[in-house]
């Protein structure tokens, strides 16, 4: 299944069959104190700088999140999409949990963004389901609803499942959802990833449709993160997930090289592009 | 399915549902000079040093490979088994192509080591299959036969199923025998590992037995090995695969994460009680 994103440049194709889309995560200020001074202060030359970063370690999209306290959200989130699209060409994945901001990034975008997200709540279906029907957008589903997140992999399904059946009834394409099994750390509980595994598989079985993964929070509070990291990645893409959230600075080298491993990289071209333009970490 | 191996004071099991056990690689001197002249030389301390240092990295098991030309390969064979059984207490997987060498390194073994390897060709078979009968060993069966290691899954899994076959009409029982599917370089066919991914969820669905993971020679002659090597461990485990000779020493914090991350690692034990011990690469 494909669900394609656009810039006025750039076609992006998240494909359940293809290589893994990186979506690059670092222009979201939580946790990142430097880049919510920069959003605060309008210092929208540190933003460009994490722009062109990314692009240039491979990523194919940017989630822009501007989500500072104290903010005018649905003015800071048009201008920051306005100043990313100056900078770079890659499509955009406009993130929050304001609709507001939300519908304001869609509209300031000039292709077919990708939302994030919207969840299995009511309010949330309710607010952000009608602007991805509105701009034709694709949209990320996270399997969270009013109970929170389902400890089962049984559980995620049925939210899952809920999200596609409502945004389908509405008229919106099954290809335009990529669904999101969430994950939480390992540290807490040791079964935190066999979930989110097992979630992936059962979601890509009834509905074949694209998974995002969130990858970071897997390790939190665990030593070697990367590790953690990167063999997340790799267990992640062996089950059926075809984009990723993630630092692709640290990661698209274990990206690049699972997607070899998988046989979705012909003749190993993007793994060796990938390094002829970044020296390799040792041989 | 569970396969036992033993020394004469440890006892290693490898499971299908169980973690990962790592058979360390270092002591074969194909392609390590200084090892071979060690061998030749009877330089033993060398070689307890390897198996000392692989066992403290966390090798549940060590493979054991004299193969250098010109020296008398059974009677060097007891000798090391010898000298690394007095060394560390792991159990032992005997590794040659010489089936005089495996009965004379199994005899001198105190428990139950590993053959590696039989493969699907006739004279293999008649060889080792009645030396794993004899000492009640375990033994790893590889996907080559007459023909060389077939091109397509498929194909390997009929050699798998003729080694698996063979062996049990013996009387050898079907948890001893541990199928490797081999892999090639992806550098020279980038559908090298989907073929073996691939054998592995054919072999373990028909006949449930452990997998094998020879996990080194995927990256050959390409860039950043290390990653590739990480990737190919975490996809073959996430399909089924139980065992990896492989360089424990670099890629333990790999295996031991992906076990956690696949949920056979409760509570995080094995993989924290690792990073008690090994200082994090990073955090």
């Amino acid at each position: 299944m494909k669900t394609t994103l656009s810039s006025e440049t750039q076609t992006v194709t998240i494909d359940t069959e293809g290589p893994m889309i990186m979506i690059g995560e670092k222009i979201n200020p939580t946790g990142r104190k430097r880049l919510a001074a920069a959003i605060k202060d309008g210092d929208y030359d540190y933003i460009v700088n994490l722009a062109v970063r990314q692009v240039e370690a491979g990523a194919d999209v940017l989630d822009v999140n501007v989500g500072v306290p104290g903010i005018d959200e649905v003015k800071t989130m048009e201008e920051v999409v306005g100043v990313v699209t100056d900078a770079v060409e890659v499509p955009l994945c406009i993130d929050s949990p304001n609709h507001a901001a939300v519908a304001a990034g869609v509209a300031a975008c000039k292709g077919r963004p990708l939302v994030n997200s919207v969840n299995g709540e009511e309010v949330s279906m309710q607010a952000v389901l009608p602007v991805v029907k509105e701009y034709d957008t694709a949209v990320i589903g996270l399997t969270l609803d009013e109970d929170g997140i389902p400890e089962t992999a049984e559980g995620r399904f049925t939210v899952a499942a809920k999200i596609i059946e409502r945004a389908t009834s509405m008229g919106i394409p099954l290809e335009s959802i990529v669904i999101d099994p969430l994950v939480l750390t390992v540290g807490a509980d040791s079964n935190a990833s066999r979930v989110t595994l097992d979630t992936i598989a059962l979601v890509t079985k009834e509905y074949g449709v694209n998974i995002n993964l969130g990858a970071s929070n897997v390790s939190f509070g665990l030593p070697d993160r990367h590790t953690l990291n990167q063999a997340f990645l790799a267990l992640g893409m062996g089950v059926g997930a075809s984009c990723a959230i993630t630092d692709v600075v640290k990661l698209a080298p274990t990206i690049r090289g699972a997607d070899l491993l998988r046989g979705r990289d012909q003749h190993g071209m993007r793994y060796i592009k990938y390094f002829r333009k970044h020296a390799p970490k040792d041989d």
